[in-house]
């Protein structure tokens, strides 16, 4: 299946240097892949050719003047940088001449922009933000993770859908296990839009386990983990602070004298393994799910390893047609229409 | 300062096992306390036969029938179990016999009982849980963790009154750095809760130090961090199965053959070192905090040096006087009238 992915190479912290390395390593891994990259034409020349690779003429440029600030108000990106790399890269997609985007900029624009652009999918209220985690049992994929602050029964419910489907056409697992992420595993627990969400999930079809904790989350207990995005975006910068500091606390302790600076030299491969299994990079690139296209944003520091798992994300999701899938599987499910509980939009500043 | 200290023997896990042995043990190193063991008094005499020490002429035992169980919905350990252990420890404190309660048994009820028995501080709406974490730099202490899944922007600022007292009384925090738990650094997100509560804590006379995200937590950005019992009962079960999976995938490399066993042995003074680092049992006992008397609640599956970790914040809470500290930042702090948002208390069933 040719698949052709449309990369704002200006994104992110580092721009084309990492977009365009990582973008001609997943060519060169991915034979049936094409790569429009989108921004400066200058700087995306110049860090093409400090890689030369014969995946090089799977690749295009389309020349875009603008580009977005991680810290700009999405509202502004949306209306006045209309020849933005992000902006040009989902025309692109909109257009047909590509069937995904990635991007590693500012998140509320790109989803701004992604939703006035892409439209969502029909039965969608408003996309969600959606990644893999890594458990114990292997990964888990969470959404929201940050796009709606207040979120509706029934906007948790289309999040079940819609991870289900993802994991079910990604992973191939048949029947996914859809947690709701609660403060206790009790149906009595929770707020009133928990409750009634679990309310929905039973009556849904999907394989509902019903609440689970933080604790599920890297257990692995289900498959999918359904949560508004205040919730979900606390729990996962929660994570990456506490990997960071038990990261910084390994470290020391490991370098803390010239004795155990040795021992350090001994331990570093299985130091390394560890680190490698929960290696952040190899779960970048979330989903701007419920669009009626693929979008995955990548982290805004990613390194070329890690924006190449984006880039390998967006085309899984295109070839197990994952946008097929969450249709077929809202047409079979029961979702009532949205309740009065009011949605906020989240206004994103940065990566 | 003679502080006496009503322990819920029977509480937890491990009953009297675990709580005695920690409060002989606690006696042994905090000469001028005394504790009063409440519950079934073969059990409780069983234990103290145990150890020898001469801190047990310290210790007294007042005798409770009853127990209430971990899973037990509050509201029927409240109304029907008149003589359980806990109901009697906390009845202590309130006929002023001690002057702070300590409890590994179940959260939900040790919170109704307290409130209906003790009561809260004027100018307060509902207790709190509070807690704290380790940091790079240190500590934070972190609340609500799970006591009010709904919150007012006026409870928001009564936690951080609250928080602040407490960090300023027992750790001699002159002005503790305030943050409010969101999705962004800038004043435009959060939902309209967060929102408002910012602009109180901006007038409030408090060191507000503004919003924070969850990867503030671990860098100890802020002395405390405030937000809703949902928020904060996800991050906080969030981070303890992360650094569980963390901790076993790190035995698991250091296992997985005989070379690394032989390794591991040398490594073992460091990882040793890592893991008291952030042992969590150092970190046991939170504050149902709001209440007209000290109250810790350890962690259920607590052993006998992290109950004894318990025992130590009851008395330390007790004779840095924070409640006196929270009277008077209440007195100090402009805090409005509760709003009509709906405050929905926790039904707690487990520990």
């Amino acid at each position: 299946m040719q698949v052709t992915i449309a990369v704002d190479a200006m994104g992110g912290d580092h721009g084309p240097p990492v977009t365009v390395a990582a973008s001609l390593r997943f060519l060169d891994e991915t034979p049936d892949a094409r790569i429009v990259l989108v921004g400066n034409e200058d700087a995306i020349r110049k860090a093409l050719a400090a890689t030369h690779t014969a995946a090089a003429e799977r690749v295009s440029v389309r020349p875009a003047t603008e580009i977005v600030a991680m810290h700009e108000p999405p509202a502004d990106a949306l209306r006045r940088k209309k020849d933005s790399s992000m902006r040009v890269a989902i025309n692109l997609v909109k257009d047909g001449a590509a069937q995904a985007c990635v991007s590693a900029g500012n998140t509320g624009a790109l989803m701004a922009i992604s939703r006035f652009v892409l439209k969502t999918l029909p039965g969608i209220d408003r996309p969600a933000i959606a990644s893999q985690l890594p458990t114990r049992k292997g990964v888990t994929t969470a959404l929201d993770l940050g796009a709606n602050v207040n979120c509706t029964p029934e906007q948790l419910l289309q999040f079940a859908v819609m991870g289900s489907a993802l994991v079910a056409a990604v992973e191939g697992v048949e029947r996914p296990r859809v947690g709701l992420l609660n403060i206790g595993e009790e149906d009595i627990k929770g707020n009133e839009v928990v409750k009634r969400a679990a309310e929905l999930l039973k009556v849904s079809g999907l394989n509902f386990y019903g609440n689970v904790e933080g604790t599920d989350i890297y257990k692995g207990t289900t498959d999918v983990i359904v949560c508004d995005g205040f919730v979900g975006n606390v729990a996962l910068k929660t994570s990456e602070g506490l990997a960071l500091m038990l990261a910084d606390f390994l470290r020391e302790e490991f370098t803390r004298n010239v004795l155990r600076r040795v021992l350090a030299l001994f331990a570093l491969p299985v130091l390394n393994a560890f680190k490698r299994r929960v290696d952040p990079r190899r779960y970048n690139g979330a989903t701007l799910i419920g669009l009626k296209a693929v979008v995955i944003k990548s982290h805004g520091s990613a390194d070329a390893l890690a924006f190449r798992y984006a880039l390998k994300k967006a085309y899984a999701e295109v070839t197990h047609g994952v946008l097929a899938r969450i249709t077929q599987r809202l047409a079979a499910t029961p979702v009532p229409a949205a309740s009065a509980v009011a949605v906020t939009p989240v206004n994103f500043g940065d990566a």
